[in-house]
């Protein structure tokens, strides 16, 4: 059978790996008789945008695993009703018998969508979804390949951002680290996985979960402020205040385009702005934007694993004769960290968020828990480096 | 002879390094009878902040080289006349006979003028410079520690922006990296260190020695998206324009403070609003901060051992009987890359700055030349990751 491949969404540090674990199992395999890319997604499909991936050196293909961000070019198309046929006819065409998309909740429900048109309409498809977001925003599995790899990212750069501020208090003393993550505080939490005192950074974490009006957040920094000489804090990109608004879209837009569109601060602009204003203090924000989710020198390397390993799952699940389904992975209890993998039905996926629960927040203070610690410092690969503060005996 | 160490200005990833060296040299001298610490440069000793690095544990010590930022904590501070002497009261009162100074243009200003004070007072004093700075804006070292990590983060980043957008490009098309560099372009220009195909990022880097105009910028930003259907750019966090001012410093501010400070956008925010909306193209802004010059993953080995090497130096040189120098490595030619050491005058280096020379950009395109390329590549350590790039083959 002829199996089409395709990555939708944003592209992570370790998205390459599943695809080298669906090509390498496929193009190993005596059932698959060719495989084909789709660029840009469901869109390649659509454009008719195809390439053959048998043909590529294996030199290319050795490199996959090692390259940041989606080599087919990703998407994000909101796949209209009218599409469906135009999907089929193309894959009617190409006599495509298996569809692997790489992606997220949007791409779960693409997935779905196109499985489900072709079983209405009589042709046989196998449809197989794989995991990727560095939000770990799906439900269902333990966490999502690219979350690692991000989240090593993130308590790296914060750490490295904490070590900055302590250095710098006594002209630059908050610093607040904005991060990616959607409308779900997972990557936010992660600033904290290399924390091991009160002094080290993050001093507070903001996650959409837990929404704070921006006075009440400015209150905890000049307390956090008063208590060490210096805060950092992290918090999502999206982080809403009570009433759901993000914080900063509110008041005077920076600008407005041509089309009447209002563009508003981002949420550490916004706090970085009125903590300077209103509590006198200088703060400084660090946004590494796209860097965050694609940085090879902080890729996890439990990460890249599993992605290499649910991408040529979702191969061996289709050839056994699975469709409708995303691979997931399965937390195995106790020490050391384990998974095993499953697959649950794309329409339990699609479309659905799942954010962090209660229990990884510390009911008193604006920190992740040490639950939300033991989640997700597996994932994060080898152990964070270990940093010197001096003693500092008075002479 | 007891020494006194102080570290100042923004930190690096490395500047630990060179107090690891300065340390690791003196204490095992016989000719040093103590080693202090000033907590925040010269503000320690104007505030008689003062540790025994003496009792600092070895395991401490060892942690130092791979510890980012500045582990006495750094300042901004300029001295006035009127703190001469009470900085050599402090000395006085302590016996230093030995003042190591560890930072950049400012700090070998200040160094230089305690030297001067005390030589005025007839107070025996070896003052000794170790170079400092991500900007590498120093004159007469080759280059300066702290810049060949910073570059390796610069260029590692701008490897991974590029790629995401390269796969993002029907979405979001532009990307813009924005990085440090005071007013010198040498971390801009870092992030083509990277490059090694016209698909690859950054297809336009701006340095502060090569000012445009906000509209010529977005020309070639037109011209680059046009001929790849992508475009990715660095530039300076003070990039000016002709007329000498911050792009983006015109105009309405984003916000006055109480004192009726106004703040701009960055010159990066500044051009991704007008390239979204005056060429219709989403315009995405990283602006790593302070994350560039403290992340351990992205340390280069070279520079780690340079900043150790220039700091054991100083104090060798002081012991020697040197005074008022800075340490500075000087480039050998030919292959494989090599520095050695030497010392400048403070006077020399104070309040300098050495800009990008004009054979480090290319004279027809906004972008650094082979020339820096081959200048700046042995300072950044390992060779950067070889990506994977599809040969796309349609089916």
């Amino acid at each position: 059978m002829k199996l089409l491949v395709g990555q939708s969404g944003g592209p992570t540090a370790v998205i390459n790996a599943s695809l080298f674990g669906v090509l390498d199992e496929a193009l190993a395999s005596s059932q698959v008789s060719g495989v084909v890319g789709s660029l840009h997604g469901i869109e390649g499909v659509l454009r008719r945008e195809l390439i053959d991936l048998g043909q590529e050196a294996p030199e290319t293909l050795a490199l996959l695993p090692h390259t940041p961000s989606a080599a087919l070019g990703s998407c994000r198309y909101k796949l209209r009703d009218d599409d469906l046929e135009a999907v089929l006819a193309v894959f009617r065409q190409y006599d495509i018998r298996c569809f692997i998309y790489i992606g997220g909740n949007d791409s779960a429900d693409t997935a779905h969508r196109v499985g489900e048109a072709a079983h209405e309409a009589g042709y046989e498809l196998r449809v197989m979804g794989v995991p990727k977001t560095i939000d770990n925003d799906l439900p269902l599995t333990d966490h999502c390949p690219g979350y690692g790899s991000a989240a090593r990212f993130v308590a790296l750069a914060t750490m490295a951002a904490g070590r900055d501020t302590e250095a710098m208090r006594r002209t630059d003393p908050v610093k607040i680290v904005e991060v990616m993550g959607r409308h779900a505080g997972w990557l936010a939490a992660a600033s904290m996985l290399g924390k091991r005192s009160a002094e080290d950074a993050p001093h507070l974490v903001y996650v959409p979960e837990r929404p704070l009006a921006a006075e009440a957040i400015l209150d905890e920094v000049a307390r956090a402020h008063q208590a060490l000489g210096y805060a950092v804090l992290a918090l999502c990109e999206n982080q809403p205040d009570p009433s759901g608004k993000v914080l900063g879209a509110e008041g005077t837009p920076v600008f407005v385009d041509a089309f009447g569109h209002a563009y508003h601060e981002s949420p550490g602009a916004y706090l970085a702005r009125r903590i300077q204003d209103e509590l006198g203090l200088r703060a400084r924000l660090d946004k590494p934007g796209s860097i965050q989710r694609m940085m090879t020198a902080t890729v996890s390397a439990t990460d890249r694993a599993e992605a290499e390993l649910v991408g040529r799952q979702a191969v061996r699940c289709a050839l056994a004769g699975q469709t409708d389904q995303m691979v997931i992975l399965v937390r195995q209890p106790g020490e050391p960290y384990a998974c095993t993998l499953d697959t649950a039905l794309l329409q339990d996926i699609a479309n659905q968020q799942k954010r962090l629960p209660a229990s990884y927040l510390e009911p008193q203070a604006s920190l992740p828990s040490q639950a939300f610690r033991d989640y997700a410092l597996p994932l994060i690969g080898e152990p964070l480096p270990t940093l010197a503060r001096l003693r500092a005996i008075p002479v």
